[in-house]
This record gives C-alpha cells, sequence and structure tokens, in this order.
C-alpha cells in the first residue's frame, strides 16, 4: 500500500506524516514531520493542526503511521483514546477515532487494516465537503456579500471545507461574490488563514475586526452568514468558534440568513442540547498576548448558537431548515448509517 | 500665572505641556514633551493621545502654550483650525478648539487669557467627569457585572472618566461590582488602558476579545452595559469606538440594560441624527498588524448607535431615558448655556 494522500494543510506520503504548521500562516509556510501519537496530540493542542475534521483525519493518520510503524496493539489503543481526548469540544476527533478504536479493537486487527481506515476517513472527508459545497452553494446568489468566521476551509478539513468550500463553489458557479472576513480573535484564524485561502482561490474579501460585522450588517453590506461547527447537537443547538453566537445574534437583528455547514461526523448524536456541550476554556496568554495586559482574562474556545437564531444547517446529505432541526431532522440520521461510511 | 494641571494621562506644569504616550500602555509608562500644535496633531493622530475629552482639553492647553511662548495670532488661528480637524469623528475637540478660536478672535486676546480659557476647559472636564459619575452610579446595584468597551476612565478625560468614572463612583460607594472589560480591536484600548486603570483602583475586573461577550450576556454574566460617546446627535443616536454598535445590538437581544456616558460638549448641536455622524477610516496596517495578512480591510474606527437600542443616557447635567431622548430632551440644551461654562 502506497497511498498518497494530499491535502491543503496535511500530507501522507511515503509512509510520513506531514502537517503545515497552521500557527505560523500566513507569514510562514513550515511543514512538519509528524512522528508519535504524542506529537500529534501535542501539535492539536497547539493549534499547529485545526479545524474540526481536519483533526479527526490528522488523528487518524497518526494512529495508523503508530501502528505500521509497529507499535504494538495495547499502546495504540492508548494512544487513540489520548489522541480522542486532545480537545474536547470538536466532536469530529472523537467520531474518528471511535472508528479507529473499532478497527483496532477487532481480533482480526491489522496495521494495514487500521491505515485502510484512516485513509477511508480521509477520503470520506474529501466527498462530504464536496456534497456540503454542493448543497450550500445554491443559498448563495450572484451579488451576495458573505460574512464568515474562524476558517473552515481547505485548512480546517482535507477537501474544500465546510462554509469556505461552500464559498468557493458559488464561487466557481460564475456567481460575483464578495466575502467579508471575521479576524476571528484570539488566535485570528480568519485573519491569518482564511485570508490566505481566498487569495490563493482569487475570491473577493475584506478583511474586518471581529466587532464591525454589525455596523457592516447595518448598512446592508452582508447579505448571508456561512461559517463552521464544531459539534452539533440533536435539537440542532451548536457549538462552534468563540464569537459565533455573537455573530448569530446580529444577523437575528438585521434579518440575516445563518447558515452553519458541517459534515454528519460533527453531529453528537448523544448530545439532546447545545447546554450539554463542553466548552474548552484556554490559556489566558492567548487573550493576553497583543495588549500585554496582565490581567484575568475569559478565554472560552467555543460558544454554543441556540437553533432559534440558525436559518438552516447545510449537511453533506442535505440542507435542514429551521423547522426541520426542530421538527426533530438530525434524530432521523444514524451515525452508523452513512451512505459514505465504509 | 502658575497653574500646574495635573491628570492621569496629561500634565501642565512650570509651562510645559506632557502626555503620558497611550499607545506605549500598559507596558511602558513614557512622558512625551508636546511643544507645538503640529506635535499634537501628530500625537493625537497616532492615538498617543485619545479619548473624546481629553483630545479637546489636550488640543486647546497646547494651543495655549503655542500662544504663550509667542506664536502670531495668524498663526494660532491656523493652528486651532489644523487641530479642530486632527481627527474627524469626536466633537469634544471641535467644541474645545471653538472656544479656544472664539477666545482668539477676540479684540481683547492675550496669550493669558487664551492659557486661561484652556484652564477652563481642563477644570471643567474635571467637574463634568464628577457630575456624570454621581448621575451613572445610582444605576448600577450592588452585585452587578458590567461590561464596558474601548476606555472611558482617567485615560480619556481629564477626570475620573465618562463610563469608567461611573463605574469607579459605584465601587467607591461599597457596591461589589465585577466589570468585563472588551479588548476592543483593533487598537486594545480596553485590553491595554481599561485594565490597566481598573487594577490601579483595585476594581475587579476581567479581560474578554470583543467577541466573548454575547455568550456572557446569554450566560447571564451580564447586567448592563456603560460605554463612552465621541458624538451624540440631538435625536440620542451616537457615535463611539467601533464595536459599540455591536454591543448595542447584543444587549438588546438579552435585554440587557445599554447606558453612553458623556458630557454636554459630545452632543452635536448641528446633528440631528447619527447618519449625519462622520465616521472616520483608519489603515489597514492597524487591523493587519498582528495577524500579517495582507488582504484588504475595512477599519472604521468608530460606529453609530441608533437611539432605539440605547436604555439610556448619562450626562452630566442629568439621566435622560431613551423615551425623553426620543422626545427631544437635547434640543432643549444649550451648548452655550452650560452652567459651567466660565
Amino acid at each position: 500500500m502506497t497511498a498518497s494522500l494530499i491535502s491543503l494543510g496535511l500530507k501522507y506520503q511515503d509512509r510520513k506524516l506531514w502537517i503545515l504548521d497552521q500557527q505560523k500562516l500566513p507569514s510562514t509556510e513550515e511543514w512538519v514531520e509528524c512522528q508519535s501519537p504524542d506529537q500529534m496530540i501535542a501539535m492539536i493542542r497547539a493549534l499547529k493542526v485545526r479545524g474540526a475534521p481536519l483533526i479527526g483525519v490528522a488523528a487518524a493518520l497518526a494512529l495508523a503511521d503508530y501502528a505500521v510503524k509497529g507499535a504494538p496493539r495495547a499502546e495504540i489503543l492508548s494512544a487513540a483514546q489520548k489522541l480522542r481526548e486532545a480537545r474536547p469540544t470538536a466532536v469530529n476527533l472523537m467520531a474518528a477515532m471511535d472508528r479507529m478504536l473499532s478497527e483496532a479493537r477487532d481480533s482480526s486487527f491489522s496495521a494495514e487494516a487500521l491505515l485502510q481506515t484512516a485513509q477511508d476517513i480521509f477520503r470520506e472527508d474529501v466527498i462530504l465537503c464536496e456534497k456540503m459545497a454542493q448543497n450550500g452553494a445554491s443559498l448563495i446568489e450572484d451579488g451576495d456579500s458573505i460574512l464568515t468566521h474562524c476558517n473552515t476551509g481547505g485548512l480546517a478539513t482535507v477537501g474544500v471545507g465546510t462554509a469556505l468550500g461552500v464559498i468557493r463553489k458559488a464561487h466557481e458557479q460564475g456567481k460575483k461574490i464578495h466575502v467579508y472576513v471575521d479576524e476571528t480573535r484570539p488566535l485570528l484564524q480568519g485573519g491569518r488563514l482564511t485570508t490566505w485561502e481566498l487569495k490563493k482561490l482569487g475570491i473577493q474579501h475584506t478583511l474586518i475586526c471581529d466587532n464591525m460585522a454589525a455596523t457592516l450588517m447595518r448598512k446592508k453590506k452582508i447579505q448571508k452568514v456561512f461559517l463552521g461547527s464544531d459539534r452539533i447537537a440533536l435539537n440542532g443547538d451548536f457549538a462552534n468558534k468563540v464569537g459565533t453566537y455573537n455573530v448569530a445574534v446580529i444577523a437575528h437583528y438585521h434579518r440575516i440568513p445563518f447558515y452553519p455547514v458541517a459534515p454528519y461526523t460533527t453531529i453528537d448524536f448523544e448530545c439532546a442540547s447545545g447546554d450539554q456541550i463542553p466548552i474548552e476554556e484556554r490559556s489566558a496568554e492567548e487573550v493576553q498576548m497583543i495588549s500585554k495586559s496582565t490581567s484575568a482574562v475569559y478565554n472560552p474556545s467555543f460558544d454554543v448558537t441556540l437553533v432559534d437564531l440558525v436559518t438552516g444547517l447545510v449537511l453533506d446529505s442535505a440542507y435542514y431548515s429551521q423547522k426541520e432541526l426542530k421538527a426533530g431532522a438530525l434524530k432521523g440520521l444514524k451515525k452508523e448509517k452513512s451512505g459514505l461510511a465504509p
């Protein structure tokens, strides 16, 4: 098996796993070889590799690579568990690890089978992105200006992305669009990563501070909001990068459609509502870094938006309106019955 | 005349005008001697001296100092005009310069008379701050957590401040309060200046990114919003540091009282509504600086909040509810009839 898997921010080639260090973008494009699950955990925690779908794929490949290098089964199982817990909010990581664990626990376990599963997860993510892009692009009209938050593109997945994939698809369909990019404090995934991707794609865009979107909405400069998700509850509530809830409220006030975009792997089938989603709090230093303030800090990495503020959810399988979400549409989906699962 | 005027960010002593460079706070406390109106204009534009009331006082003192140093009257008049135009949104600067110009145009003009007027403006600002603090503090209850935006304290005025003066007064009255401080992108006046002031005052506070306030509101962690203003229209609409409108919308959605605090010098008696307020746009570099993005940027320094989102306005003379503002309360005030004017 000599698979070569290549995405914008991850490569698996000649049995080596490479990660583009997203903390160094856009100034420096530095690829780092990831040689162990522990190194992958550190890279996930440090957000060198980030994006809910991407960390699932990256963790699966790191685990498979560990097996291919001859790690004993007990250590593979333990590493999978630790990878699963590297970050607490994004559920895609847990879904990917559960699939790997199920393979590793199988009596017919082999390193090659684990690698095959990781490759399946990679290839499935590419297909899921394409399906979301198709489902979402029809919501975008010629002439729309779109607000997005954080990074949801080729750097957050191994395909075209979630929300940014939708935007890219609309652009490729020839629709004239403009994207307003929230810089996304504190770690600036919008300012550092989304503008970098949009530039590569040749899509017109303007970078703003997160606190400027409301005034653009008041001036009718924004027609739609598309952004990603890290975990979706069965009632349609969802968690995403901090600041998403703020965007949801201002969009609601200005009657601007607000669409999260995510693959089915982001749905937490055990989670009834948003208030059950654990929210990672990160270090004060991430916020203090640029102001040099030494004051106490509140730094949740995510926030929860209730379904009441969601116009509709773009999934890979379909688009669901708020009404459908509230009627329990997500409960009808089954994680083990995805048409894409191997 | 050997007046000595001292505030947190400005000193006029022994006929020398000193400015605390606010761009270097909180890491470095560096006082710079301002030796000419041109230097003051540069410092105002670079936000080394900022805050709507403070730049009015600082410009008046710079002009008086220029006269004391023997500048010819024609140059004083021309310098006053240039100072007046140093920044386009804050109307306090224009009000202060109009008062200085009216003195300079008087046939009995003297450098000492100009200096006296500048001193009057300084001392009046101290009194105005105290009156706002008195009027606003009664709105704060024991146990309140308050959100504030930008910096509105001793660094933004020559007294106790506007919104932060209100908060300080409530604290001095023995009310147990907690302040959430928006860091206030892009120039971080909250993270750099407000936390620095609150620390000096011993008031409990937490620094947040601007995009985190909404999620705190959803969790009922914020009871009231107090912030400043750079220009108030006669109908109660007002301009303030960018991000204020965002705060107004999220406070409205969560039914949290929202109070701008300002002296009467912030009212533009020529301005009927918010859409007539000119909004300064600043350089892309201010936003790009930390993300290193090279994309196009929208960087308005201020935004406009309509009176519909204002619970009430705390002025030096009184507190006005939204209803009173809408009924035209501000039209009844006269700028030339302030009880404080000399």
